[in-house]
């Protein structure tokens, strides 16, 4: 007995190729389920050059159980983000910091036949999230990469409703932290290249908003942490001197060049520069319940979960265009 | 009634002065000491072109005091390190962080006149510390600024007894930083470019060391912590490849290029890259403490507190040739 999957995978030449994968069915603690819909995340560029099933921010329904698993049933509504490995037993797993395992491999199963780009997927239960009531599939979607990222930086470090909170960069990220930062009580000072998306901002939460195309000095009152989400490094300089002694940075762009950091105002003034990627299950899950709760909304644009869709919407990230999360529906 | 200083200060020309300085007696809360040693830190090298009296790790007896002083006598020993303004009321100060006030002059006081080397100072007693019974003079002066720059990461950055610490170059701050670290327990493992200070950082307490030139890649298991004391910025990337995952690197060079920091690992093994400088007052007490009761022994060069003797110590610092922390002796 075997279930057939579609999926949508990148390939040597960087195109999208529609392929089709058999998987045995469900067992023990696997769940089998059918994909609703999928954020589009900057990460899946990086992974169209691989003959790898993309996708890592999926919704869907419960399709079938192992035997073993208790915790979900036939019909729940589930989503995940990237799944990997995890060992249980050295020292990040034992101090809830799974997302560190360092036997964890990068994306997706072993061979890469599965994603969220696709029509279902296996995945063990304890990598599944039960969607909350009251948050669509489709804002659930970009929360299972996007919205963990900046999430997992709020709870991991400890960002407190008293303070003032810079967001760099108003795009799948940034638009998400504006939303859980301004819903959570602290003051939001969002950074944008240009004025374009200033009522975007303000709509979304934020307190105050710059734009720097051009600028060499920030007139702004300092910050107590600063999130970069930029999809491009900044002017470290500019931003350092605009963050609190004692202040936190948070480099959230995922770039493969080196950051070029100001070594004096980060000794003299005893800022953290601190890396961070998603988060853990146990935030994953805090994040989830704070959002449904508190009625986070990601912006969205909806494409079909077909070829032809995958490669709209991936186009449309690539350009920029996207405001603010690409999501493809089936 | 006024006393008078013998100083010895920086020039346009980088040459040593020595120079008759006037002050009036001390009143109020403020406390005449008579300088009986003092340590070179590297930083009176970058000073030296100003018209400044050098030197900021004193130590001397109390030889008057101000109306008001309460909590000194006459003939205690003292010491001391960077003194600066505090406001007493910002963020920074009512946390207890008044190394970081806002308000606070980069050195010495408000005209440059005292420092610590020359024959006497005036301060406000809230800035000078006892030195424990025990705590030789020679070996406090060093910890009055180089000591206080590595206890205060160790102290406010919660290293613990249990941790694997890195500590990069063995300098002033470095064998001082491995002597703490071995008193609280730690392990201690040393960096070094050759194979030349093997064995004086094993008799200081190191567990492991490493000599790091030419070396492309480390083959050391994974650190919590990795203090940077190198007179010269190090490569980065050797260094991130063994900090544990959200491992700890504190750069305390003072290097005026900017840092050239490893992106993804960063951000993937969720890395802090923590700024500091110097410590609380409050730290700087508990050093002290710690210090004596531990037995910490700066090892140090001894030079008269002489316009020859600071030429003579500079020089050799300059040249790096001070095993391990040149100390001026009245």
């Amino acid at each position: 007995m075997s279930v057939e999957f579609t999926v949508y995978k990148g390939s040597a030449s960087d195109g999208i190729v529609q392929a089709t994968t058999n998987h045995p069915l469900p067992k023990g603690n696997q769940v089998l389920v059918k994909i609703t819909h999928s954020g589009i995340c900057g990460t899946d560029e990086h992974y169209k050059h691989a003959d790898m099933v993309l996708g890592h921010e999926g919704v869907g329904i419960v399709e079938q159980i192992g035997e073993s698993v208790t915790d979900l049933k036939v019909g729940d509504v589930v989503g995940w983000g990237y799944i990997h490995k995890v060992c249980g037993k050295c020292e990040e797993c034992l101090h809830g910091d799974d997302q560190y395992c360092p036997s964890k491999e990068q994306y997706g199963d072993s061979n890469h036949h599965q994603g969220s780009f696709g029509s279902r997927a296996i995945w063990n239960a304890e990598w599944l999230y039960k969607v909350p009531a009251g948050l669509k599939p489709e804002h659930a979607a970009p929360l299972m990469c996007g919205g963990a990222t900046v999430f997992g930086v709020i709870e991991t470090y400890n960002i407190r409703p008293t303070d003032r909170v810079g967001v760099v960069g108003i795009g799948g990220l940034g638009h998400m932290a504006i939303q859980f930062l301004a819903k959570m009580g602290a003051t939001v000072v969002v950074f944008s290249s240009t004025e374009s998306k200033r009522e975007e901002a303000l709509r979304l939460g934020a307190s105050e908003f710059y734009p720097t195309k051009g600028v060499d000095k920030l007139d702004v009152p300092e910050l107590d942490h600063l999130i970069v989400t930029a999809s491009f490094l900044p002017s470290w300089q500019l931003y350092f001197d605009i963050v609190k002694r004692r202040g936190f940075i948070y480099p959230l762009t995922v770039a493969f060049d080196n950051l070029s950091i100001p070594n004096m105002p980060l000794v003299t003034r005893g800022i953290t520069l601190q890396g961070s990627i998603i988060c853990s299950r146990a935030t994953h899950k805090r994040m989830l319940n704070f959002a449904a709760r508190n009625k986070i909304e990601p912006v969205v644009e909806l494409f079909p979960l077909t070829k032809s869709g995958v490669e709209e919407g991936m186009g449309r990230l690539r350009e920029g265009k996207v405001r603010y999360r690409a999501v493809l529906v089936a």
